[in-house]
């Protein structure tokens, strides 16, 4: 341990391969799940692992699985991420964590090494959900979603998964390794500003936030904007404003909080007359469950009782709901490990996005290793990792599998 | 003088046989300026103008004129308003205005009153500007707008005005009545809470109120909800709901201040991203020009510096500028001198909302008589002024009539 080196040169002009397939308009990707192009990157990583004599599988949801045996009958070790990207994606937003899992293969087999663990390299079928919900192929894998179901679901233009899985060359297969799994393991560029502006490289992910998502509505009366005096207006357009800076202030004022209205609309709305109908959707975060449940309460609380005053009515559809996962220590102490053995400088820090880890952390040991993202831009065609940063967290992977994998 | 009474069983009817052409879906009207329905209504107007007598005239611009002789060779008073309605407009706005000019000519004809000046009834084309700009008839008539621009003007679907006039069977005449005019009176419901809401039946219009409106455009960076801790933000969400709530304290904090921020839009907006672009429309109004040019400079300030804090773009774009309009001393006073001597209940008031009258006073004495809103809801099918105070509105029509016709 220790002297394997990832060859951060070949990761790159792997990652570069890949971004080839599926080019976006602006320098980034749009691959699809599910599409031509997902179908033609599943080939190509495919074939990359045939090449390290790795054996090949996919479940009946298209996840692939790459494995490479350990010297003894035990149960594998999973690393990996995602190939398929948003509309206008990014070349790294998943593709890292499954092209430095096969760098750390390629670096496993160059140096001769046998973990006593299998160590088997996945691509999960369809993280980004750009055409149906996000995350499945885990939540299959997993069985938080039964694989029956999954398949018979329709994406936004009514076509069945199951049938556009098994349209693709390289889609569905008989089955891929299952339970028990020793542990899972995912490098991830960060999508967010922390590492880069702190000047740090690694991000040991102690934990995915919670989320709870709603759609507010603020019924007013609509009036004309002249003859309609301040005093006797019920504006659903200042009871939104309140509810935005309440959300706003809330969050700020909790450590870790995060608070966000992303999307509004005044349907019907006329710049001259008082908004009657106003919808605004909300996001809150939290790593601490007991925190996010005060800090909804909080928020929520705030804009009934501003709605109340106001006269305008309230009401609040709760859409989303996904409670704090915290990741295994063990798993957490061997990237960290890694992390001050390399010298790199980083953080514990929690992932504020969902990833196919945080569906994996609920049934096994599990957890994430962050790299810089230029800007904290992500799902965008701008998205950029260093091939410094990108080679920083194969290291840390390829440390952190040697200590789990054995 | 006084011994005149409006007959006010006929004047309502003659407002629900008006509201019988172009019927909403809930009880109001639908009657587009330029529509089948709009010709409808000026047919009927112009049969019941001719039934009593009235010189009938109509220009280039389709303004109908319904003329009843004075004893003298002198400038005559206008009176009048408009027929046509919003999309899902009421029974009432501007109808009234027409339908009581109409009574006034009744009663004084079954009166036998003779004036010194002769009393002309119009009916404004296009007063609602559903389909283009409003009060396009009187900018017409007083030559703000030259007759050749407006004519060659394209609604929202290409039609030119001037086509459309020509093909209704009621549009476009030769010519009317031109200057000089000795001053325009218009009743009109008041389309705000206030009569309302004080017991009161008259309102004595001092002044058109002036208006500034911009579109206000906020641009952050967009981020991930989760990944991007709060004091990385560039939120365009927060900084616009800071907008609404600035226009809204600093109309407050003004006596006879309006402050509205009607729509808004978060172009690609998504619920879990950080907001890049929100566009917002900001509505200024007050009777008085330095204290509008006061509250615009306040608000606008204000806004350009909390987002200089957020360190979120901001660009604001002049969209309209009306300056306020105050009406002739003369006629304020007939009007008043009228409510009182009939014992209304009432007050001085601004109109809020513009009105034919606004761009009459620029050039001439005008003047405009209020009545109450039910609820204060106007452009709405449920739109309503009860009967006696319609008659009470037409009793001090046609009393200043009678003091300002001579």
């Amino acid at each position: 341990m220790g002297v394997l080196r990832i060859d951060g040169g070949r990761l790159w002009q792997s990652l570069m391969q890949m971004a080839e397939i599926g080019p976006g308009v602006a320098g980034g990707n749009n691959r699809l799940a599910f599409s031509p192009e997902d179908d033609a990157a599943r080939g190509l990583f495919r074939r990359w692992c045939e090449a390290e004599g790795l054996a090949l599988s996919a479940d009946r949801f298209g996840n692939q699985f790459a494995t490479r045996a350990g010297t003894e009958e035990l149960p594998p070790l999973l690393i990996g991420s995602h190939l398929d990207t948003q509309p206008t994606g990014g070349r790294f937003d998943g593709v890292l964590g499954v092209l430095a899992g096969l760098e750390v293969m390629r670096c496993l087999n160059a140096g001769g090494v046998r973990t006593s663990r299998p160590v088997t390299l996945v691509n999960w079928t369809n993280e980004e959900g750009a055409i149906i919900r996000p995350m499945m192929g885990s939540e299959v894998f997993t069985g938080a979603l039964p694989l029956d179901q999954a398949r018979a679901m329709v994406d936004h233009r009514g076509r069945r998964l199951g049938d556009m899985l098994d349209a693709l060359e390289n889609g569905a297969g008989p089955g891929g390794p299952g339970f028990p799994v020793h542990a899972y393991l995912e490098l991830h560029i960060e999508q967010g500003p922390i590492l880069e502006q702190a000047g740090e490289v690694i991000g040991v992910v102690t934990a995915g936030i919670g989320f709870r998502r709603w759609l507010l509505r603020f019924s007013g009366q609509d009036a004309h904007a002249g003859p309609t005096p301040m005093e006797a207006r019920k504006d659903a357009m200042v009871a939104a404003a309140h509810a935005v800076l309440i959300a706003d202030r809330a969050a700020r004022a909790l450590p870790g909080g995060r608070g966000t209205c992303g999307r509004i609309a005044s349907p019907n709305g006329s710049q001259v007359t008082v908004a009657s109908q106003v919808e605004l959707t909300l996001d809150l975060r939290h790593e601490d469950l007991a925190q996010l449940d005060a800090l909804s309460a909080r928020v929520l609380g705030e804009i009934e009782a501003q709605c109340r005053a106001l006269g305008v009515g309230f009401a609040s559809e709760n859409t989303a709901d996904s409670p704090p996962v915290p990741f295994d220590p063990a798993v957490i102490a061997a990237i960290e490990a890694a992390r001050i053995r390399n010298g790199y400088p980083g953080r514990r820090m929690v992932s504020g996005a969902g990833h196919d880890t945080c569906n994996m952390a609920r049934v096994l040991p599990a957890g994430m290793i962050f790299v810089p993202s230029a800007n904290g831009i992500s799902h965008n065609e701008a998205e950029y990792t260093s091939p410094e940063d990108c080679a920083a967290g194969a290291q840390v992977l390829l440390d952190s599998v040697l200590t789990l994998a054995g």
